[in-house]
């Protein structure tokens, strides 16, 4: 199977099981289930997922061992998304090829299906300890946890929102990249291994694969934000300028940025070639998402 | 001791402990440690942590077993209060005898914030069960999760939202406060039997103490919206009338509100009397919580 081919059938799997698990229907709050299926489902690339479950893979780990922590972490990543695009945040009006959850729903309810989807994550997550309570499990939910939180994704969204359009210096950037989208993305790939029962030389490994791709994938980020085609991206382009962000591009310019993207990938994908065939799709994943054009 | 005197040793108590696993300082994050901090240590009644805390003794829990979980769902029950507040949702500038939280951070961190405590309540649960993996501390996160959930919480939030404004029938205001405040009080008390190994017997014994004390809780809400002293209330009263909302106070009248509040709290009373001695505190705490004024 070609790669493209079989990122699809990852993808569809992902959304497959996150169909089977989300409430579709209600007497009372039918709104914000709508609101919640909205997003969960508008198609994204289900990056995160994918990454937990191929990191689950090299430990030949059972699929239903990882699904529902692979999903939880989709759910966090879209509610971050909904909460975001809110008009008190970036106030962003598109989203995936789509109107944004508020400008569908009315800013109560995006905000309350946000809360929702958070929430739900802990759910679901809880109700799969609740059925196999092993410590691995409970480590790996801690772990999305910390990810998720004020020392992780939050942390990160603050520094995003408290310093547009000022001039910060490349520690803060730093942090603030390696939180905002850094966090979850190593969540993920640590996630699968310790689920997996990795040794901790595999966990620090992967975790050093994960840092380097999550980096180079929001400098790719930061380079289609500037040269992306805003069809192809789902959003407008131009938001960084927009909203005066110091990114990438801002710092190093598109040709250092892209290199140092490069750098990056060829980093990551070094960190995980002891585990040989196994990896194959972790390192095919990690060249695409360099190349890629949304 | 007498009554309010114990009330108030055990809210200190609570207080300790939130002061002392909630984060103070940060190099990157200040503002929405301060703004988490603002709110969590507002001087809330901490009617749910004292719940869990009190049905858990019933059983001769250990402390340290039940806090984990008391102060988790006090994080959740103060994140709602953010997110309601918020300009989007209910637009109130006062609580707790204070500027709500955007009105001091802003619309944004206020969001995060909230975001930020909800998710720090998974994280100290997930810590505590990464410590102590026993299955009744899983049923108990478990049992959070779903209250505070869309199924619980968040669901009555969006009816009361949606519905500001219009005419509902007794049906769908039920639903709205049996989740809006009812879930995650019963869940405290739930919790509490759980954790302390309650029989199946026990537990719905005090559900329904929990279902009848929560509603009582709720309807003298509402009188007091009308009849309370803004000053005492620490907010400002007649919001309900403001946002047109439909209240027990609105569907039935002052008497025969304060007569349901009133017959409601001797059933929940009634349901812990065999306890005996064991729920004396509880029995105390419910007919407080009936002649409280805010």
């Amino acid at each position: 199977m070609d790669f493209e081919k079989e990122l699809l059938y990852r993808q569809n799997k992902v959304n497959d099981y996150i169909e089977n698990i989300i409430p579709s229907e209600s007497e009372y709050i039918q709104n914000i289930i709508s609101s919640m299926r909205y997003s969960l489902l508008a198609g994204g690339k289900r990056l995160r997922p994918i990454l937990l479950m191929g990191t689950g893979e090299i430990f030949n780990c059972n699929e239903e061992d990882l699904y529902p922590f692979a999903v939880a972490i989709e759910m966090i990543h879209t509610y971050s998304l909904i909460h975001d695009d809110l008009p008190s945040m970036d106030n962003d009006d598109f989203r995936r090829g789509k109107p944004t959850n508020h400008k569908v729903y009315g800013d109560a309810i995006a905000l309350l299906a946000g809360d929702g989807l958070l929430n739900l994550s802990y759910e679901h997550m809880l109700s799969f300890l609740a059925l196999k309570n092993e410590a691995r499990f409970v480590k790996a939910a801690q772990e999305i946890a910390r990810a998720a939180g004020i020392n992780g994704m939050i942390g990160g969204q603050v520094v995003d929102i408290e310093n547009e359009g000022k001039d910060i210096d490349k520690d803060l950037m730093e942090y603030m990249h390696n939180n905002k989208t850094g966090a979850l993305i190593t969540a993920s790939v640590r996630c699968g291994a310790i689920i997996g029962k990795g040794t901790n030389e595999d966990i620090e490994k992967l975790t050093r694969y994960a840092k380097s791709l999550g980096l180079a994938f929001q400098i790719v980020d930061d380079i289609l934000d500037v040269i992306g085609d805003s069809e192809k991206l789902g959003k407008e382009s131009g938001r960084d300028l927009k909203n005066k962000k110091t990114t990438y591009v801002t710092m190093y310019g598109i040709e250092k940025a892209k290199e140092k993207a490069e750098n990056l990938t060829k980093n990551a994908i070094d960190e995980i070639d002891s585990f040989g065939e196994k990896a194959r799709f972790l390192k095919e994943l990690t060249l695409y998402l360099l190349d890629r054009e949304y």
